[in-house]
């Protein structure tokens, strides 16, 4: 049985993981390689190597009552979307709550962990740090990988013939901080995924001239969803994932498709994504949109050709002048420290079984946390993650043996459409909610919507009819968190709170008066009628 | 007979006015204070006494075609809303094609307007003007005063008690011009107009914290309107504007109010509008909400009292620290060069019959432009009055006796509740097809559909269901232009063309085809049924 475990990286994932080792009583000992917690979403003016980059102005993607760790929802006062610096100090909150500082050990870089050569009785790893200039050796029971997908910048020069003649500035998304580089430039940002979009938004503010280029376009969400409500606390909810998952794959597509377009028409905007059979993650951003339309930002197919100082678009024959060029083209991830042979990295994906635990090592005693892409917020899928890993390598759960998780593996690998439900193009993405029921259901934690009906009806049509938030997965068994109910019940209320900092008394138009009136009589005149 | 027409202003209205004159052999001369053309659209970096004063980023806010002189189309190339540089551009265009420079004195400030003692009998006017130290005098048979409302920022400092012990910056709107100096201040803006919300949302980049604080609320409309097309071609349409006025006014209102909040609740983000029963402008911005729900601008009820360095606001105890107010409070306007005896403003209203003529004047021989807020754009409403105006001024059309107008005047004050369509409740604003259909009627020039049902069916569809874009005002009468009718059936391609700058092939989804093809059957064997 594991008691010693070692926990790359302090971000989301890894405090997840310290607290839940500390839960089962483990001893975790974290290495985080900068002199913080937080991971990506601690801004510093400066890129560091082996650690994500924020651009000043990130905001979170996922509203505050769908992204929290489950039983430690966000101040009340936050706002609905987190700036990435309100993002940090939540973390140290949860941090010092639990009590998880003590350890932490900072400026430690993981060099290499390996397999002890009595792996297959002991499952016992060797990890190698460097602090100060000084290595160590340690042996772990086991080990949890938390570092994250975005920290090797994917730039494939090789795509854009002519880049090597461009007399300009070009870089990859990564190395972008303030917008101040745009003022009065020319600048085109190359990929639309949520980088891509806000820095092209954000120089849109600066610049002379901003071209998007993105050769397969996207679905671009709003933070202010249907009647203003944020997106994932209307959309990520088990009834609409129940519906969802029910209906016929073409019949899901078109269905999203319309939504998409209901604000505005993608293939308008020059923005519709060439395959709309294959869900990409969509794209969340207010405001492209309107500097769409006011001439900001302006979209262009992929690029055709790279000159010295201008840029030919595959639409059109005539060279647009450019001064800076950004590549959001997104990233690769890779485990410097872990020997191929314990995890292989090949095409965006690694051969984890439930994208967490290497399908054919001997002994599961290596985790890998936080390596998905989920449709909906990270913190609590890889805190769910780490609550199930921690009890495998506690040795309370088990895992199927090697040959039935390879086959698993594999089966994913393939990407074979089901016909029914969305469906996934990229490695790393997933369904939310069944995903996190699935991992919640090994450790009896999935709240139990029928037995819930019959004790707690109120719960339960907020947990099935509701935003599937957080608290949902502490309402039963362990890690059962006390204030999960009341945390449910209220989300809505902590939503609104924020925003509703200006109230007018209703003085009820004279019309809705007459309505109410006419509805009651004809109301009236119904049971009179039934009863005569 | 008016021969020779005083213009006072090149920018807009003033630019108009000088065309309609010279179209109609008058000669004007036009009187412009600054350098240039454009009045309110010329950027500057400095505030300029007298003249209207924008700040970096203003849009317009209707969208081109639907704010283009009526026979002089905005380039294909120009962007759905167009921003001030491009705007200024397009003036010039405007000035160049039809040779309007050769009337305009730049320069050249307006001292005094005055009766000739002749007046009675010949109507002239005495002008003298100031041109470099130079005062001149010269006699016009006519004026036409084209000053806009937008040059007298209203600050009514009074109501903010404390104000005078503030010991941060404080100023009016009309100051502002980037928002560098914002850069990690706590800002407070005061008044939630179009400007009042730019400066806020602008500010939101740059600033530590951000207050909007607004008494009556506002409903926030987007640019980028149903489906994405812009604002005003979707809701400025002879056949909506028709449905309106003819539904009881209560019915409207409520309808209205849904529709707006129908991308968000207004009531959910402080913004909802304390008096629903009349309208007042809308305030176009297409990032506010994004901004709300991202904590990045706070909503706050009006200012109980101002400290040394915070704002106590009307619903809290707690003082807010704040560095910067900035005052959106609007604008008052004035005609410094002319006798109250000729036109008097009170409570933010001329004595002006159809919003252009003094009402008591013996000789109508004044005519006023642009002083009208209409819920649609200013430049084919300033035109559409320069073109009844100036046959007015020549003596072609005739305007009623003086008691009629200044009856209908006194009506317009008193402001009574019309039982159908939408209530104004603010002084210049008024529905914008109904109004230019009037001075149309005036001047035959109102196309009529029932005629061009007949002949163009086509055309007259369009013209009813399709945007009111100001082409329709020149498809009859005087000033009829050849190019009116294609450009009316072509407005929709120049709007999407902007934006619809990536285009992909569509591929059917299979689900449509479906979709399709058990249409068909279903109509094959209808029509199959109805021939049994």
């Amino acid at each position: 049985m594991a008691r010693r475990v070692a926990i790359v990286g302090a971000g989301v994932s890894g405090l997840a993981s310290v607290k839940c080792c500390l839960e089962e009583g483990l001893e975790p000992t974290c290495f985080e390689r900068s002199h913080d917690l937080g991971g990506l979403w601690r801004f510093t003016e400066h890129v560091e190597e082996g650690r994500a980059s924020l651009y000043k102005s990130v905001v979170s993607n996922s509203s505050k009552e769908m992204s929290c760790y489950s039983d430690f929802p966000f101040p009340e006062d936050y706002p609905n979307y987190v700036p990435n610096s309100q993002f940090l100090e939540y973390l140290k909150m949860y941090a010092n709550r639990f009590n998880l500082l003590k350890c932490i050990q900072f400026k430690t870089k993981v060099c290499s962990i390996t397999k002890c050569p009595d792996f297959p009785v002991s499952g016992q790893w060797e990890v190698v740090t460097l602090c100060e200039g000084k290595h160590e050796s340690a042996i772990f029971d086991a080990v949890m990988v938390c570092t994250g997908f975005l920290t090797n910048p994917y730039l494939p020069l090789d795509s854009f013939p002519g880049i090597n003649a461009f007399k300009g500035q070009y870089f990859h998304s990564r190395q972008y901080k303030h917008p101040d580089i745009f003022k009065d430039k020319r600048v085109l940002v190359v990929g639309m995924g949520n980088s891509g979009t806000d820095i092209a938004v954000e120089a849109s503010h600066l610049a002379k001239k901003v071209f998007l280029s993105t050769t397969g376009g996207a679905w671009v969400v709003s933070r202010v969803f249907d009647s203003g409500y944020p997106w994932d606390m209307v959309v990520t909810t088990r009834f609409q994932n129940l519906l969802r998952n029910s209906l016929p794959t073409p019949v899901v597509t078109w269905l999203m498709a319309r939504k998409m377009d209901s604000r505005f028409s993608h293939a308008n905007y020059g923005l519709i994504p060439k395959d709309r059979t294959q869900l990409k993650e969509f794209v969340l951003n207010d405001e492209l949109p309107g500097r769409i339309i006011t001439g900001k930002v302006l979209i262009r197919p992929s690029i055709k050709e790279v000159k010295e100082n201008s840029v030919i678009f595959n639409n059109t024959p005539k060279e647009e002048p450019i001064d800076i060029i950004v590549f959001a083209t997104g990233y690769t991830f890779a485990f410097p420290f872990l020997d191929e042979s314990v995890v292989k990295v090949e095409d965006g994906q690694a051969s984890l079984y439930k994208y967490i635990f290497p399908a054919h090592l001997q002994k599961p005693t290596l985790a890998v946390i936080g390596l998905i892409k989920p449709l909906g917020s990270m913190i609590p899928t890889g805190e769910t993650q780490a609550r199930w890993a921690v009890r495998v390598l506690k040795g309370v759960n088990k895992l199927p043996p090697p040959s039935v998780m390879i086959e698993e593996v594999n089966a994913r690998k393939e990407n074979k459409p089901s016909w029914f439900g969305l469906c996934y193009c990229k490695a790393l993405q997933t369904d939310y909610i069944p995903y996190i029921d699935e991992l919640l259901t090994y450790i009896n934690a999935k709240p139990n919507l029928f037995s819930l009906l019959l004790t707690d009806p109120r719960l339960a049509l907020t947990v099935f009819f509701g935003p599937c938030s957080p608290y949902q997965f502490r309402l039963t068994g362990p890690g059962k968190w006390e204030g999960a109910r009341n945390a449910i019940m209220t989300q809505w209320d902590r939503t609104l709170k924020v925003t509703k900092s200006r109230i007018v008394q209703e003085s009820p138009s004279p019309f809705e008066s007459l309505l109410k009136l006419f509805s009651f009589l004809a109301l009236l005149i119904a049971v009179f009628l039934i009863f005569l």
